[in-house]
Order: C-alpha cells, then sequence, then structure tokens
C-alpha cells in the first residue's frame, strides 16, 4: 500500500522562484538562498499519463483527489479534516442591482474546514511536515491561518506555537487556542513577528510554516485553480478577484493553471488576476500602479480587513508578475464600503461574506463603475472564509408576548 | 426543460403520520387534521425504475443529487447556496484515549450554508414555498434555523419573519439579521412562540415553517440519512447519536433508510438511533425511560446547548418510535461536561464541535463507559452546526516584542 500511494507522487524537486536554482525534493525547506519562495516542481508528463480526468471524477470531491499533483509521498502522512470542494455560489439579485455585465460568481472558501481557505494551504504543509518527521512547528498570523494550522497540527500531533498581533481579531485567536495551548498576541504587525519567530526556530527547532517561507502551503492553495477549472468544465471564469495579503492563493492559482495546461488539460486562455487590498494598506495596488517589480513595506498599515492586513509579503515578486501575465491588476477599497457590501449581498442573495470576501464585492462593483468589465465577462470572488468568524451586529427588537401583538409594526 | 424536470418527481401525496390519511400532494400544508406531522410519500417503484447509483455518482456530491426523492417538482424552483455532502471524520485520537471499542466518526454539519444542518430542511421548505407562490413566511428558532431560514428567503425573495427566545444565543440572531429586518427576540421558550405565530399567520399570511408543521423541512432533513447510506457504501454506522430538539433529524433519517430499502438500494440492517438530549430539558428521556409513546412538555427547561432547548416537540411520537424500532434509546448529559468534551476533541483530534455536536460525545463517552457499544460497532456522531457560532474564550497571552523572549517559558 505504502509503495502504490509512493507511485502517485510526482515531485522531481524545489526552485528558487528568483533565480531557478534547484534544491531537493522531500526536505525540510524555507526560502531558498536568495530568499525567495522556492516552487515545488513535478514530471508533469509523468502526471499526464498517470492522472486521467475520468479517474479524478470517481473520487471523492475533495482536495486530495488532486494527490498526482501534491507533494505528499504516502497516503498515511496525509493529514486531513474533510477538505470538500467548495461551492460556487451566484449573485444574481446583486449582480443585476449594480448592472454587471456577466455573471458573478462567488468561490465559498468558508466552508473548508476551521471556515478558511487557510486550510488548504495548511493541510498540505501539515502534511508534509509530518511526512519530514517535524515534531513542533510556529506560524505568525493576522487571524486565519492561525486556527488552521493549529487545527491541522493538533490532528497530526505535532506542537503548534502560534503569534498574533495583539490586535487581531478575538475569534480566531479564541479558535487557534481551541487546538493548542501555545497562542501568544505579540505587540506590532504580522511582519514584526519574523525576529521573534527566527529566536525561537534555533532554540526550540520550529519548523517555520509562515507564509511561503516553506514550499508546501502554496501547493495545497493552488487547489482552488484546480477546482475552478474543474467546476468550470476545464475552460476558466474571465476573472478572478483575489483578496491579497500574503498573495498565495494568487500565485498558487496561477502555478495551478500552468500545471494544467502542461498535463494537457486546459489551453492558454487565462482568467485576468485582480488582487484586492484596502486604501490603507496596499502595498501591492502601489507597487502595481507605479510599475515596480517588488513592493516597498507599507507604513503604519491599518484596515479593518483582517486577512488583507499585511504591510509586506515575500511573495510580493510573484504576485506582481501573475497580475501583469494575466492583464491583471489591483485595486484597492474603503474599508467603509465593505462592511456595507456584505449587508447587502446578504439581504440580496442570502451570503454572508467574510470581510475580505466583501472587499471582492466592493472591487468588483468599482470595476463595472468604470467599465472595466466586459459584457458577458464572467467574474469569480473569493470568499475566503466563513462570514460567522466576524459577526455583524445587529439591532435588537423585542415582542413582549404577554401583551397584544400589533402586528402591522412587524 | 421544465417539463424535463418535472419528470423526475415522483411524489404522490401527503399523509398523516398519526392516522394514514392521505392529503393532496404540493400544497401549502401544516398539520394534518389530527395535529401531528404530515410525511412526503413518492412512488418509489418509479424512482427505483429512474434513479440508479451510477447516475447518482455522476451528479455534484450536494443534497440536490437526490432529486429523485425530493419533492421539488420544477428545477427553477430550487433555491441552493450549495448544499455539499457534508465530510464524514475519524477522530482516531479521542476514541483511543476513551477506549472507544470501534470506530468513532463525526459528520460535519457545520460546512453547509450558513454553518448548520438547518439549511438541508429549509433549503428544501423554502425551495417548495417558491413553487407554492409564498411570499411570505415565518419560523420559530431557538437559534440555527433562523438563520438558515432567512438567509433561503433572502435568496427566493420572500419576505421572512424570526421569532426567538430572548436568551437565544447572540450570534445567531446577529447572523439571521443580516438576511432579514424581521428578527424578534420574545420573553418565553420556543413553545411559547406558537400562539404569536397563530395571530400573525392570519393577519399577515405567514406560511409557518416551524419544525415538522409544514412537510418539506423533513424531506431536506432526510438527506443526512441517504448520505450517510452512500458515505458507507450502501451499508449503515451500528449507531447514530443524535441531538435531540425538534428531532426533525431523526425522524427524517429513519425515513431516509426506508426510501432507500423500498427502492432496493440498502438491506434491512439499520442503526441503533440515540437521541442526545440535556440532563435540565430532557424530555424525550423521560419519555423513553418510562415508556411512553408521547412526551410531556419539560417544565422550566434550561440548558446552555440552545439546540436541544426544546421543552416539547410535535414529533415527540415519530422519535419515540424511531428509538424504539431501531432499539435505540435516549440519554441526558450534564452541560458542564460538553464543554470539556469540546476542547479535548479540538486538542485531540483538531475538531472544533458545536455545544450540541460536543453532547453527542459526552453522550458516547458515556456509553463507551457502561458498556453499551459492542466490539467493532461504528458509532456516527452529528456535529449539527459550526463550532464558529459558538466561540470558546480564550486565556489571553502576551509577550512584548521589544524586550528579550524567553523561549522556555512559551
Amino acid at each position: 500500500m505504502n509503495d502504490a500511494s509512493i507511485e502517485r507522487c510526482h515531485l522531481t524537486h524545489l526552485e528558487c522562484s528568483l533565480t531557478g536554482d534547484v534544491y531537493p525534493a522531500h526536505s525540510r525547506a524555507g526560502l531558498s538562498a536568495a530568499g525567495r519562495p522556492l516552487l515545488v516542481r513535478y514530471d508533469l508528463s509523468a502526471v499526464a499519463r498517470a492522472l486521467t480526468k475520468d479517474a479524478l471524477n470517481g473520487r471523492p470531491a475533495d482536495m486530495w483527489r488532486w494527490r498526482e499533483l501534491l507533494p505528499v509521498r504516502r497516503t498515511e502522512n496525509i493529514v486531513s479534516l474533510g477538505e470538500i470542494t467548495t461551492p460556487l455560489l451566484e449573485s444574481p439579485r446583486f449582480a443585476r442591482r449594480i448592472g454587471a455585465p456577466g455573471p458573478l460568481l462567488i468561490k465559498d472558501e468558508g466552508r473548508l474546514p476551521t471556515g478558511s481557505f487557510k486550510s488548504r494551504g495548511l493541510s498540505v504543509a501539515v502534511s508534509m511536515a509530518k511526512e519530514l518527521g517535524v515534531t513542533r512547528a510556529v506560524i505568525p498570523t493576522a487571524g486565519n491561518a492561525g486556527a488552521a494550522f493549529a487545527a491541522y497540527c493538533a490532528r497530526a500531533g505535532i506542537e503548534s506555537f502560534v503569534f498574533c498581533p495583539d490586535d487581531a481579531p478575538e475569534s480566531t485567536i479564541a479558535e487557534a487556542s481551541l487546538f493548542t495551548p501555545h497562542v501568544w498576541r505579540v505587540n506590532g504587525l504580522i511582519t514584526d513577528l519574523a525576529p521573534l519567530i527566527q529566536g525561537g526556530k534555533r532554540i526550540l527547532e520550529w519548523y517555520d510554516m509562515s507564509t511561503l517561507k516553506e514550499p508546501y502551503r502554496l501547493e495545497g492553495k493552488k487547489t482552488m485553480g484546480f477546482e475552478l477549472a474543474e467546476q468550470f468544465g476545464w475552460e476558466l471564469p474571465d476573472f478572478i478577484f483575489y483578496p491579497t495579503g500574503g498573495g498565495t492563493g494568487l500565485i498558487g492559482m496561477w502555478k495551478a493553471f500552468d500545471e494544467l495546461e502542461a498535463i494537457g488539460w486546459i489551453g492558454s486562455k487565462r482568467p485576468r488576476m485582480v488582487a484586492v487590498q484596502s486604501r490603507t494598506c496596499a502595498p501591492i495596488v502601489r507597487a502595481f500602479q507605479a510599475g515596480h517589480s517588488e513592493a516597498a513595506p507599507w507604513e503604519d498599515g491599518f484596515t479593518e480587513v483582517p486577512g488583507v492586513r499585511v504591510p509586506w509579503t515575500v511573495g510580493d515578486r510573484l504576485i506582481l508578475q501573475v497580475l501583469r501575465e494575466s492583464e491583471g491588476f489591483a485595486i484597492a477599497v474603503d474599508d467603509g464600503a465593505v462592511a456595507q457590501a456584505r449587508i447587502e449581498l446578504a439581504a440580496s442573495d442570502g451570503i454572508n461574506l467574510c470581510p475580505e470576501g466583501a472587499a471582492t464585492l466592493v472591487a468588483y462593483r468599482e470595476c463595472v463603475r468604470r467599465g472595466d468589465i466586459p459584457d458577458g465577462a464572467c467574474a469569480v470572488l473569493f470568499n475566503c472564509a466563513s462570514g460567522l468568524k466576524n459577526p455583524v451586529p445587529a439591532p435588537t427588537r423585542h415582542i413582549d408576548r404577554h401583551h397584544a401583538v400589533d402586528y402591522s409594526r412587524l
């Protein structure tokens, strides 16, 4: 059984995303010598021979159906909490109201374990950590990643340490704390956590699962691209709006499309990729508009959209490259409009977006307004987490049942 | 297209669950003349001819793959928010720790729209309401049903009214309020809401979607039984532990098993059905233990497990019947043990149960302790909602990054 599962693994090597230098597969890799993310490479001709669409269709509707394009070698190392294929939901009423020129679809990633798309990356990264014999791991997080990381580590029996900015959402800190006793708040932004983690890596032998600082989270995130291709019948949508903090998903989907083309499952047509940030923390938007290939850190960044409160990411070059190659763009939205859009979509189409998902809705509406979406173009917006993580306080209305009720007032 | 979709509908009539009296299909039905729930009946020979397992496998992994055994006639009336097949998760570490004699599986219903299993029933009920031309609907709820109801009504364009006890969880009231402005708190228990709703039905022409007071929610809930059968390869587990408030799911699954046997997809073997309630609000447990066929209302019922805070249900006879026919039983648990079990399972297996789900875990552990689970017996526990709806407050730990960190203390 073990041998059979190894045969399904087509990993060949890791590759520096900047220099192309080659690193050995199945290693506890961090960044490349050039300080840049490593990309996992496969023998795609072998994958093309090994995997058919029919075989794929016969498998359970979850992330692990893509096994031949994932790095885990042995089936028993897969750490899973049920990473189901997430639904694509139409929003016809909202689309009509804003005069959308084409279909508006929401990829509801809140259905994943721990209620966010972070589970994709961390399911693969923790599986790899297990395969590589890791016993202790660490993550810095602004919110959702910490809970996903801690849940998968608990399931794998790996001791986990979570560090977050001290104003990270209470709900996500509480969630992570269910899975591990080692959740710490630190004064500063997510980017300020790196030195603290660096120190602990030496002393406590933490495996560092920071975004893009190990190569395997990206592999989990790329399954969003696989799923979209499958859900669109091996075509792709015209636009993808993606809330961009660390940017792993954007980079991952792009990698997924290339891999699918290499095995002959899709053509060369690509969606225009749109990175969505907040106007008050928009390093990628600024760099894109200035024509830069790297993004300088954003100073004193604050936004009420927790997932995009990322003033700098080591994936900056890759993100900007994807935006340009795809003829996409980057757009910043107002925090104030985000909460309002969330309420509007819930009332019109019954979907409770997370703030980051609502930010993509604001961006899409703005693009419709300025005529950036051609007639008939289909857009997919990523709702990266369950709206339940960030409740919207409601007005309270009381009825006293011991008195006559005035039904006309309801 | 419409004609084709009608051909897939095999509904014949509605039937009083007490007297067997027949009522017309496709009507805005409430309770029967005997004041009891109506059951939807199908031409199961026709279903057996129309539906094959191969056809089923080729359909998307969601609730609507069971279309031939659901009451909606026209495809365009389906109101869906992506009712995906929910995962079955093993809990090997917890099982080992408590000395479980067989596999312990959790059906994670928190992945459904609005984060709870209420979406199954309300997706079907609201679809039927749309098909029957309903424009205004009402529901009494202790929590999760209100949000699901309001979300599906928003999507269908049906005006919705939600009434809940004034101490219902804040989070679920906030969630429902996203989808409708008509959310009202009322002093009293869920059973106290009936007269208030009765009054409004006359004046505002509400369609009443109270548990089991219309026949279609049950049809959505029964898909839990279909899914389990499919996930177990057309066998069934030995035990099903189900948190029991209104009891629709328990009754629904039992109906599903009978329908699957009638179309020849499963044999006569059934799981032992176990109704789980709280010791402080346990009408079904009391009635079961006393050998009664009906359950008297529980006086002054209070429990911190919101979903089972139901002192009486119109489905009492049906629930007790299912427990007895299945050679199952009813068991009450301590609220205090529930919170603790939830934390234990999260830390051991990475699963964040809702309080109701954790109640089934306490019940299962108690059954293991007293030797009620035979060697090798497989148990499925229903986690009926996302744990995110009821966060567990966490201890707060701070690090000042401007000072040296004592890593040994982490």
